[in-house]
This record gives structure tokens, C-alpha cells and sequence, in this order.
């Protein structure tokens, strides 16, 4: 199973690195990170950079397509090219996925028009512009097209579609791997479960980045 | 504040960007990945390199120090030079911190010994050989070191680290920012709950690594 990875300058790492460790221990899978050009690319805080190993026109195909997000999406949103590349690879993968406000990239190459998907809880309404049905869930399945909601939610996406992808127990047995028995300190990871203030306050926040 | 994620081959990539993704984002961080060679570092997976921004030498002192895990411990484990940074970073640090079976590298450092810590479930016979006192906890605390149990638990420590760091709005500002808001498909991300089939074939694949 070939599965590729978008990788873009600004990106947030842990929308692509959280199912890249589920997905990339699936049977037979065979991984790539893939970016417009090779080598590394700098993702969304300024102090890290993720590898690419091969530029976009070296992967002409995938069954497996996951589209990070981060602040970089606004740019690729502009660029004919990997938007070009996202549809071809889109043409003939098994899942098209993403995390975050890589939906809002799906979106933009034309993939989401009318359909039901889902976005960080800050860009539901971008998603909405660019002419998708904004639905507030962790993740949202659309015929092939699975898109989840910001950042860590990538992990509960990658879980489900190992599910269908190798069987409940093998995708179990992913999740005991990864030591994934979440204990977040607050109940803080949702909009509806914080004060306007605080919703507020970290929306301008994202916006500003 | 000064933060250093310490990279090495073989190393599992979710243990240091699920911390990274929060601790990148506390007020006035900067952030350092750094190892023995600075440049592409190679995953477990074989798929991917995080790239080191600076060789452990250019790297005199952090506030807080993240030892990530994988199966790559094993060698870092032998290498003096790699465990006398360890150690001169963990002498002025605030936090020492490690994730999955980063423990054991803080253990054959010498900076566990009798101190209760924890480490991947898989690992923990191998934590109380090297001196450590360990607990089936998603993170111990220790004075200023905390030991986070395997991969996913570094998002949980990393959150409780920023509380403590830049008070509880802040933290759940950052796991709002995040939309953790964790939804597992299912609950087996503990070795208590799951069968014991599934348990050791999760183990062998673990040590096969």
C-alpha cells in the first residue's frame, strides 16, 4: 500500500506526523513524504523541518493520501501545481484524507465542492467559502474522501482508517503500540467546552500565525 | 526559555512532536532539536528524518530538556558521549523530561537510579534493570524529572508541563489550539485492557524492532 504525505512550508507537524505513525506500521505499507521540492521543509513554528524524499513529480500515484494543514495552506491554496498533483493523485487513490486545515487544500483543488467535511474548529467557515458542508466532528467520511478536524484528531482519523484498512485488531493492537489511552489534563479540546474568551482568544491567536 | 529535544537514529518521531507541537508554543520558547550530528535524522520507521538543527556540542544548556523513545535507545544507551550531554544538560536544567523508552536513556545516564519513573508498558522490566523504581502511570513525577509512558503520552505530559510552566489558561489555550479533544475508536490503548494474545504479539513486534 503506497501512502503519501504532503509536506508544505508552515505547516503544523503533528497533523501529518500523528497518522504517519499509525499508518506508516499498517501491512505492507510503504510511506512517502512528499513535497514540491526534495529535502527539508519548515513547518509552521520555525524550529523544525520534516524531510521530504522525493519532489511531487516523482510520486504519480498513491492508494493513500493524507494532506496536512497548518497557516502554509493559505499559500498552497494558490499554487496550481500541487493542487494539479492532489487531483491526479486524487483520481486514482483508494482514501483522500486530511488533518486540520488540509481539507481547506482538498477544497481548493476542487475535490470538496457540495460535499460534507470537516476542518479545524477556527476555519469552518473557510471551509464553507471554498464550497464544502462544514460539519463540526472529529472527522467526517465522505465516499473516499475522510477529513478530520484540527491537529491531534489526525490520530483518531488514522486509527479508523487503519481499521477498515487491516481489521479492528490489528488497528487495536496499533493503538496499544502507540501507548494511545488519552488523558488530556483539561476538558479543554473542543470549542464548545471553553469560555467565548479563551475560544476567542486562541482563534486570533491561529489567525495572527 | 531554552528547550532541547535531543534526535537519534532509529528513534520514534510522535514521541517528540506530540511535545513539540505544545511546548513550541509557550511563551518566549525556543526550541532546539539537536543531536550528536547536526542535519537528517532517521526515523523507525525508515520514512522519515527530522532534521537536527544543531550537534549536541552547540547545545550547553537547556531549561527543558525531552528525550524522546524508540527502538534507537538501545544504542544511545552505549554512547558516552551522548549520556555525558544528557547528563550536563540535565545538571542545569528546570525539567528533564523523557517520553516512551527516553526513560531509559535518563536511566543509563545514571539520573534514575531508586526513583519512581515510567516508560513504554513494554519496557518496564527493562527500566527497573537499569535502577529506575517503575510505575504503570501515564507520566511520574520526580522533582523537576518527568518520565511520560509510550509515544501518544508525551501530548499528555507536554500539556501538564505547560500548565505548570505558564499557569492552566495557557495550557488550555494550547490544547484548544490542538482540538485535543482525543476520541479513540477504541480502548486498547493500555496493556490492562486488552487480551493477553493481543498483548504479547504487540510486545514481540516491539522487541523484533
Amino acid at each position: 500500500m503506497q501512502i503519501a504525505i504532503l509536506l508544505y512550508e508552515n505547516m503544523t507537524a503533528l497533523d501529518a506526523i500523528g497518522p504517519y505513525e499509525v499508518l506508516s506500521r499498517l501491512p505492507g505499507a510503504k510511506l512517502c513524504f512528499t513535497a514540491e521540492r526534495a529535502g527539508p521543509v519548515r513547518t509552521d513554528t520555525g524550529f523544525l523541518q520534516l524531510v521530504a524524499q522525493r519532489p511531487l513529480e516523482e510520486v504519480p500515484s498513491a492508494d493513500l493520501l493524507l494532506v496536512p494543514g497548518g497557516p502554509g495552506d493559505v499559500a498552497v491554496r494558490e499554487n496550481e501545481a500541487t493542487l494539479d498533483w492532489v487531483r491526479r493523485i486524487h483520481a486514482g487513490s483508494t482514501w483522500t484524507t486530511s488533518v486540520c486545515t488540509g481539507s481547506l487544500i482538498l477544497a481548493a483543488a476542487g475535490l470538496l465542492d457540495g460535499k460534507p467535511a470537516t476542518t479545524h474548529w477556527a476555519s469552518l467557515d473557510t471551509l464553507a467559502e471554498l464550497g464544502a458542508k462544514p460539519r463540526r466532528e472529529r472527522a467526517v467520511w465522505s465516499d473516499k474522501i475522510v477529513t478530520a478536524a484540527g491537529v491531534s484528531a489526525g490520530i483518531d482519523m488514522a486509527l479508523r482508517l487503519a481499521a477498515k484498512i487491516a481489521g479492528d485488531d490489528f488497528a487495536r493492537a496499533l493503538q496499544l503500540g502507540i501507548e494511545y489511552d488519552p488523558d488530556p489534563p483539561f476538558d479543554a479540546g473542543s470549542p464548545d467546552k471553553v469560555e467565548p474568551e479563551l475560544r476567542d482568544l486562541v482563534r486570533n491567536a491561529l489567525l495572527r500565525a
